[in-house]
């Protein structure tokens, strides 16, 4: 079942805001069956709307359309719709009660509001229990067209509740089956040659497709069809075998959310030492809710002073070695864990970029500690010269390099 | 100058990625005098690049393709344009130098990564020197199509370095003109009544449009052609004029930018204490180069037993008020300024939520304490119900409430 996605916007076309829409409806769509084929973005304009009808019918079984539908006058989706399905718009009382039920608890009805009980003739109207703008879907030559809201969490609650279980009724779709395995130690390319044999033997159908973040590779075994489970885990099996200890782990997930796991599991505490992370690790780790039942702290010492301050970081070790050495790492790591009282630290000090670099010592190099009660370990990392990505793969490595010596 | 932007990728199809590359394009082409009039997303599949490449080409006059570009199978783009095109791969030695150049630092190269320095032979070929995919450029029947990587700080680094200035030299679109005004203490829609009179009043071609951040609103001003740049500064004054001490600053940058900048002027440091922040205004004020001439560090103290032991709030405080408090956020703020030895300090302490909320404290719950060597100022801001915005908000309040001090 071919869908495509349509957000209709001048806000997004303006770069004013991140279409995060076709995401989620494209991550539920595919978990549903449906092949999202491909999802645009258009203005509020009637004419590029039809246009688009019009392609998209060529294509597709299922057109999903968000926006477009809010009481102002700029908002132009449902008139259009009738214009390009020949009907016209009429009052409908049952929508005016369910508008009613949904502002009654905050507002008073405006006329504004009121119109929005205007809903095309000839289509079935669809009750939207969280706003006051109603969903109109369309069935035209075997086809399906939908209009939602584009407020978030309007378009979620309608999708999850309305939309998903009618199309799956109607379309019955192949389930779409997938395993994530998120590799560690190998770049894109690296990884792609080492699975060369096992993709060229996959059976018809099945697919492989490589995502890389800074330091890790997610990887994508999928197909479709409940028929080809036992298909699918018995070359889960054989990646399992080609990739062994560079697995680190077998689910959708960023590092910060897997260490997180793996420390509430382990009843464990973390904190960290940033100096070329700058608070980043700090930063991801607590965007997670819930992260304060591991994490207790970090020490940001951008400046040699606070390394020796707050971590007690031999001012020696700065002088011989530098700030940007395996000495002050396992001291920043060994301060951390101390002054934090943690179980668990990552340390961090490189040269993020773009200046600050020596030949001995270029743009991108940087030293990492973890230590886990203990144990300790110092690796040494030649990043890149942009800072950006620099930051982020440094964070990334040592949330890895930590999960690693939690086994 | 009608530009489309198409995005290549099955990651964005099955909903495992958000676009953000559309948006950030669409702002920078918007603001460089293009029209961006349509975006999409295809899959990794040939026949509908083509497709949308003839399109698109009836529509508009440059289109910009992000995406597979990378070394392994699942990325055709390449091979797809020179099918679409009509032309072939051929090695390119400068580009192999330029992957040598890129990768020289971090890594050897393998075959796959040699692979890279295959280009269309018929099209004008622009070195990615963030990376290792390079760019190419066609020009057909006086259109532009572009096709460059989709990993985003490879595609930033050469829309801005690369793509728009050749762009802009090429098709000359009328200049942009704008203004842009950092505003504080207003919501977008107060804001928006507020100058109700103001945007009625706005000669024909100019718009105000409203880009709200947490906490900010970014105002932006502008109409298109450079004879109209006298009303442009006409009407700059009115704004000025409407918002008075409102205006934080009239320059398009980020809160992080513009204190950077004025500690860095005025000869200041920065350390900061953060609780519900975790170490994001850490990360943010890292995030630009040279940070390390004002900022010297932070102390992220998510646990209670931090902020007593290393910042040395009272115990009795802690106690008496609860961590979320007055009497915290000023003793953090204290802690901060003596241990990390700076001239000013930013310390937040709330509930990012979306549990720990009470009756008396809700989620979005937060004090912030700026000092400014012996100045200081502790508010308490109620931010909203999500955890990435009430960090994000009370991240950017904090730097406004510091920048408000320094004056």
């Amino acid at each position: 079942m071919k869908t495509a996605i349509v957000t209709i916007g001048d806000e997004i076309l303006i770069g004013q805001i991140v279409d995060t829409n076709s995401a989620w409806m494209a991550h539920k769509l595919t978990l549903a069956g449906f092949e999202v084929t491909e999802t645009q973005s258009i203005g509020d304009n009637a004419k590029q709307i039809k246009d688009t009808i019009d392609c998209l019918s060529g294509r597709v079984d299922v057109i999903l359309m968000t926006g477009g539908l809010g009481p102002t006058k700029d908002d132009i989706t449902k008139k259009t719709l009738c214009e390009y399905f020949g009907t016209e718009l009429a009052f409908d009382d049952s929508v005016l009660e369910n508008i009613k039920n949904v502002i009654s608890s905050f507002t008073s009805l405006n006329e504004l509001t009121r119109n929005q009980a205007y809903v095309p003739k000839d289509c079935v109207v669809i009750q939207n229990k969280v706003g006051t703008a109603p969903i109109t879907w369309f069935d035209y030559n075997g086809k399906v067209l939908v209009s939602m809201p584009g407020v978030p969490y309007e378009m979620r609650y309608v999708m999850e509740n309305e939309i998903l279980p009618r199309l799956q009724a109607k379309f019955d779709p192949e389930a779409y089956l997938k395993r994530v395995f998120i590799v560690r130690g190998y770049t894109e390319s690296a990884l792609a040659m080492h699975l060369e044999d096992f993709e060229n033997n996959l059976p018809e159908g099945f697919g492989l497709a490589y995502l890389p973040s800074p330091g890790l590779v997610k990887l994508r075994l999928f197909v479709r069809g409940e028929h080809r489970l036992d298909e699918l885990d018995e070359h889960v099996k054989k990646l399992q075998g080609l990739l062994g200890e560079a697995i680190l782990a077998e689910k959708d997930l960023p590092a910060e959310k897997l260490l997180g796991q793996r420390l509430f599991e382990k009843g464990l505490t973390l904190g960290t030492a940033e100096s070329c992370t700058g608070g980043n690790i700090a930063h991801m780790i607590t965007s997670i809710p819930g992260s304060s039942n591991y994490f207790k702290g970090s020490v940001v010492s951008y400046a040699n002073e606070e390394k020796i301050n707050i971590l007690h970081v031999a001012k020696e070790s700065l002088d011989k070695f530098g700030a940007v050495s395996e000495a002050v790492a396992i001291e920043m790591a060994q301060g951390a864990q101390r002054i934090l009282n943690v179980d668990c630290s990552i340390a961090t000090t490189g040269i993020a970029g773009p200046a600050g670099g020596t030949e001995e010592k270029p743009v991108g190099t940087v030293w990492i500690c973890t230590r886990y009660k203990d144990k300790c370990v110092a690796q040494k990392y030649q990043l890149g010269r942009y800072r950006e990505s620099n930051i982020i793969r440094a964070s990334n490595l040592g949330m890895v390099q930590l999960l690693d010596m939690l086994g």
